[in-house]
């Protein structure tokens, strides 16, 4: 297959990362008899710097017309002062809005390897840790009406009818590939958004018999992350609560720097890119961990390309690095063999 | 001095938890020579089956001329069905909205006694957890415009700039009281609601020197409770985010039956109960955790009434109990003594 994909490197670390999963990706592509071509484009503040705007016409064009997108990070301290519209972050909700991606697929994943760097107690994560949160992407609270109103200020949630079946209905279909436990959040006992939420959860529920339902409130749910978090398989909820407990969720893991996620809307478009942020403080130092960008390009195979092998060898791959004792130095352990950004993107290139 | 209290017990365990704290409030007032004395009212479930609505004219008039008021719990399964505007929760919102009730404390403190339940690893609760939420309670998208409007759903969360004011100021108060660290959380780099709060916690810094502030993400904050409580002192937040971070805040203590709240306005009055819910399977059994509720009423005398001798004898007989190795149900662990609610009570009511 031909595939051409868009690279948003970004701010910080992020060249530094994707450079390292283009290189796995050049790799498959030599194994498996698939042409990978590229084209980069800026957004966030290397945009505002060069352009002023964090995401400029041509990078939503380009992006737009490619067969998907690989996102590394955005933002810094830099662009701390430039105002609050023309923040380096603006670029994602430019992306995310402009394309539609209203699915966004982030997986909670304890990599055996890294439980040492898990923050809650053997007993409570027990086998391990699998949880697949899906949030909602392009609507509620992040596109509402929002303004000032002399000294007043308020911003809106709001969702349609269509808007949450559609995410929902992504959640109940990526539990059927699983454990087939979808727990749905809100806060049905306040918000009116919520309650709507609610009521199409549990309208389709019956048209997907073989997922057990529950609900839970969101503060309840950011108590049972901590609490007992194996009981969760799928998690779905709108844009913010998504936020929320997904950097939770990844938290409790404590494999951040390994965590990839995915933004869809439907067809086999997407734009992936690790959940860690920029760290401008190691950038271009060789230091970064580019795993979690890695198995960014792996979802990419899987959900963009229906490349199930191929994803599935990227994820082999890391597993097998991780066992031979390689670590990044934000995943070092005593004992391991310290490497940088560019060994590790080699040695993961060279396990397929 | 002679104060005047309404008892609200609510649902479930609320009566029995809520006259244990009375028995413990009853001999404070004779070793110290105080009167209380009470008035008990219907909230919640109860009202529910009695009045057909949540909150009654009555309770809300009778709680508003008390000097404070001591709430149990409400709500329970039995009122699952009734509709979303008659929910037993919809009780406590009429409350903290009918009296004026703002400020919303949350302390998250791990009990050395009962370290063992904490879902973190030791190296992470280090000498222990001792974290105030101050929670913005009649503001935000629980008070905002909200409806239906064709296939749309919306809840408005909205702030003054007087309401920010004046929770966050309580924020700096408290942090002055304390380790003088105050960390705000809000959504600036999306929310309009959260700009307007970010620059009044910047305006206001300067006026509390003393107070280190920082300022955090909701995600991240979420994220940095599980990764590294130790760095909070106080959390300033809005309603919404407070409901999520205190409820997780508690959680990571594992202390959670322990653990009381305030809710106050600025002037002495204030509404004090447990943070647990009301539980409704063990209703009546003599066996829940009375000691949220205790605690509730030390609040309740520090805060109401200026009590801080009595308010520091409680907590110290809390402390003695559990050194002397009594447990209820919920917390006990083996090799401890297992007593019921109102052995509780009567062990806690002695110490003093
Ligand atoms: C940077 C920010 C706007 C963004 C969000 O809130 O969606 C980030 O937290 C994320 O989760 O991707
Ligand atoms: C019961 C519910 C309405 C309430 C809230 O969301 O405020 C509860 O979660 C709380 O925190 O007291």
């Amino acid at each position: 297959m031909k595939k051409h994909i868009a690279l948003v490197p970004g701010d910080g670390i992020g060249p530094d990362i994707v450079a390292e999963a283009v290189k796995v990706l050049d790799v498959v592509g030599k194994k498996f008899g698939h042409t990978f071509t590229y084209d980069t484009y800026l957004a966030g503040g290397c945009a505002i710097d060069a352009t002023g705007k964090p995401l400029s016409e041509e990078t939503l064009a380009g992006c737009s017309k490619s067969d998907s997108v690989l996102l590394g990070a955005v933002g810094g301290p830099k662009w701390d002062k430039v105002a609050s519209d023309l923040r380096p972050e603006k670029a994602l909700l430019g992306l995310r809005g402009g394309m539609g991606l209203f699915c966004n697929l982030r997986p909670a994943i304890l990599y055996k390897q890294l439980a040492d760097a898990c923050p809650l107690k053997n007993e409570i994560v027990g086998e391990g840790l699998d949880i697949m949160v899906v949030r909602e992407l392009t609507g509620g609270i992040y596109f509402g009406e929002r303004g000032r109103d002399g000294d007043k200020a308020y911003d809106t949630m709001s969702y349609t009818t269509a808007e949450i079946e559609r995410i929902v209905r992504k959640g109940f279909e990526i539990a059927q590939k699983r454990k087939k436990r979808l727990t749905s959040v809100d806060k049905a006992n306040i918000l009116n958004s919520s309650q709507l939420w609610r009521e199409i959860v549990e309208h389709l529920a019956s048209e997907y018999p073989d997922v057990a339902v529950n609900h839970l409130y969101v503060d309840n749910a950011a108590m049972q992350l901590v609490r007992n978090p194996r009981q969760f398989d799928v998690i779905v909820t709108e844009n913010m609560f998504g936020d929320i407990l997904s950097d939770e969720a990844s938290q409790i893991t404590g494999s951040i720097g390994m965590l990839p996620s995915a933004s869809l809307r439907g067809d086999s478009f997407g734009m992936y890119e690790p959940i860690h942020g920029s760290a401008p403080d190691i950038a271009g130092m060789d230091i970064a961990n580019p795993i979690a960008t890695i198995l960014s390009v792996a979802m990419m195979l899987r959900y963009s390309f229906s490349m199930e092998s191929e994803a599935a060898a990227i994820e082999d791959s890391v597993s097998k690095v991780l066992d031979a004792g390689y670590r990044t130095a934000d995943i070092y352990t005593e004992s391991m063999k310290k490497v940088g950004t560019k060994e590790m993107g080699d040695l993961i290139a060279q396990a397929l």
